[in-house]
């Protein structure tokens, strides 16, 4: 099953954070999106012509985070926008967030 | 006139940046906001209660930068939004920035 097949589920912690050479795997699947913070988080910066269409995209990337029930950082101004996620509870990442970072590509193929 | 009644107006460059004496005489007028990098921008932190309420004021300052044509780098997530503003093209500190400082004040206590 895809990523984008898939919803976020519940991470209560208590589970380890996944291991850089499993988070390496799912790279491929998440084009554009690079591994920061020793492997512990994913970014991906996004190009815009101005503040209306990058305050668009980010307007929806906060509404898949609520349908989704996980929470990204993220940064924008004119012509960019800079998301930021990973599991909180687990001080790393979790496959919930490439599930996120494949349906926010979603967001911006679409 | 205080600063909510004025709007942001076009900055061309060619205009020198406030000095730092300058712009803390405006510092009264935007309560919570801190002068950055050697006073040439000015940031405030809000706090929220959840993700939700962020991206909600996040959205009307969006609103704001729009009808001001006067563009704030944010950065929020969970519980909290970041917003940033300087003018660019002077690379310091215009009296619209302060403008906009006090307007966003407007929206986070509205």
């Amino acid at each position: 099953m895809s990523l984008t097949e898939q919803k976020c589920t519940p991470c209560q912690g208590g589970v380890e954070p996944m291991p850089r050479e499993r988070a390496e795997e799912f790279m491929d699947q998440v084009p554009g999106w690079e591994l920061t913070h020793e492997a512990t988080r994913l970014q991906r910066r996004f190009k815009f012509k101005n503040f209306a269409q990058a305050n668009a995209f980010v307007d929806r990337v906060g509404e898949l985070a609520e349908a989704e029930d996980h929470h990204p950082d993220i940064t924008f101004g004119y012509g960019y926008a800079l998301v930021e996620i990973w599991t909180h509870k687990i001080g790393g990442l979790h496959e919930n967030d490439f599930i996120f970072a494949a349906k926010t590509n979603e967001l911006f193929e679409a």
